[in-house]
């Protein structure tokens, strides 16, 4: 169901790596980029103590703020140079508790539109050589040409 | 619309405290506690430069790490001392960047159930002398007797 | 927390009324306009035995398509005479059983903008003196020019 | 990415026909199973004049009223015997106008829990030759046994 689109810009690939360098929150969280197509981005983190909720597992807010990132570039791989992108929602369903050594997110788009570009986000929980869901996002991001919001 | 709820434990205040405490990505972000009566909990943050967007604003998913957070603890103010709570599920609107010098984010409950409770959360950005609301959550907690999710 | 919202329209009253009048659904449904002011519409309905769920519950969806129509005119309220509204996306958490003789509806405004418009929804069942909180809705409206989605 | 599930009960579908008989809201509007598979369903909808919003399209809330049942019998398809289904929650994204001769909705189970069952649904619009994903839902279903709630 990952459909191929063609991106609006050529320059996609450096205009979305320079905007996540700029993220200093990923950084801190030791999120990374590991795939970038257009509409489709992959980012990756090891597992932290610093990161973690109440039982030991990553904090289901690091879990979105990785797979809202994923949604939001792959939005903006397919938006023009001049336009900014802002999450305007997303809702997250938790799956299974983020216990893993590495963890993989995927954001893609599902529709995208001249103002408004639908996402879905997933993260996944790796073991050794397992791999499982462990979450889900449906997000709506939005392209303005001066991030001024709504 | 708040209103005031009987806790099932009457420790529920040191119960979440140690909770919290417990929370390295809190730490790590933060994120403190300000305000704990049963059924609503108040956290706050101040800005800082290592939680950044892109554009310089605090990460929408710090500001759900927060929000997330504070329907958590709301909801497990309420719940019986064996409980433990897991975020089910949760959605956030974006309504303005997060801009400010300081952050406050409230998590009240909405409706306590045995095994569910919903709560809403809001974020606010303060500065100086205003306030003003940038983020709303609506969100689905679950209590389980030994943190097995579903 | 129901702001006072100044209409950009001053004929706001009959645009939105009109529009009601369009929506076969609601007349289907039964669902009729008892309040309106700017940012804040009221809908009511009867129990009708043709709008059932299997348990003889009014269908969540019933509940959804009013709680939808009540954010969209609020949001609808406050733009401008040439706008549509659509709705981009809704989240709705159900509290309790949609039991009830009659069942009131309200849709507010929480931030208004040019694009995009916040709501938040509230479905209450009334039976006798009792009225009861029964689902929320969190939602996001859009103001179009001439009803071209996205 | 739709997975197979095995089910408890092997008399899911006599157990989900019966369900669905007794919803009058789906007749009222039109909507029917096409399809069923353990964790998977499909409704069916034809275009009818007495379910439109205010542009002459189907309302977002009937298409939510199916995505919704879509989503609960596969959920239900899953459960136990004895079980009830309840919606905890859904969230819907609505991609473009409805506009079709005929509509299809689907529901599969992304992840059973012996409590919560997180599904996702779909809506296409179907004219002549073409068809066109206009909506989508992530939903959390919840198994009781005596449809009390919460």
């Amino acid at each position: 169901m990952i459909v191929r689109f063609e991106p609006r810009d050529p320059g996609f690939d450096a205009r979305v790596r320079n905007s996540i360098n700029r993220q200093t929150a990923l950084q801190t969280m030791g999120i990374t980029l590991s795939g970038l197509q257009p509409g489709t981005v992959t980012l990756e983190m090891r597992f932290s103590e610093k990161l973690a909720q109440q039982h030991g597992y990553i904090h289901a807010g690091v879990i979105t703020t990785a797979m809202d990132s994923a949604c939001g570039y792959a939005a903006f791989s397919l938006m023009e140079t001049s336009a900014e992108v802002l999450t305007v929602e997303f809702k997250a369903n938790f799956l299974a508790p983020a216990a893993g050594t590495t963890f993989r997110f995927t954001g893609h788009v599902v529709k995208p539109g001249r103002t408004l570009t639908v996402c879905e986000g997933k993260a996944f929980a790796i073991n050794e050589e397992t791999e499982k869901l462990i979450a889900t996002m449906g997000a709506t991001m939005m392209a303005v040409q001066n991030h001024s919001a709504g």
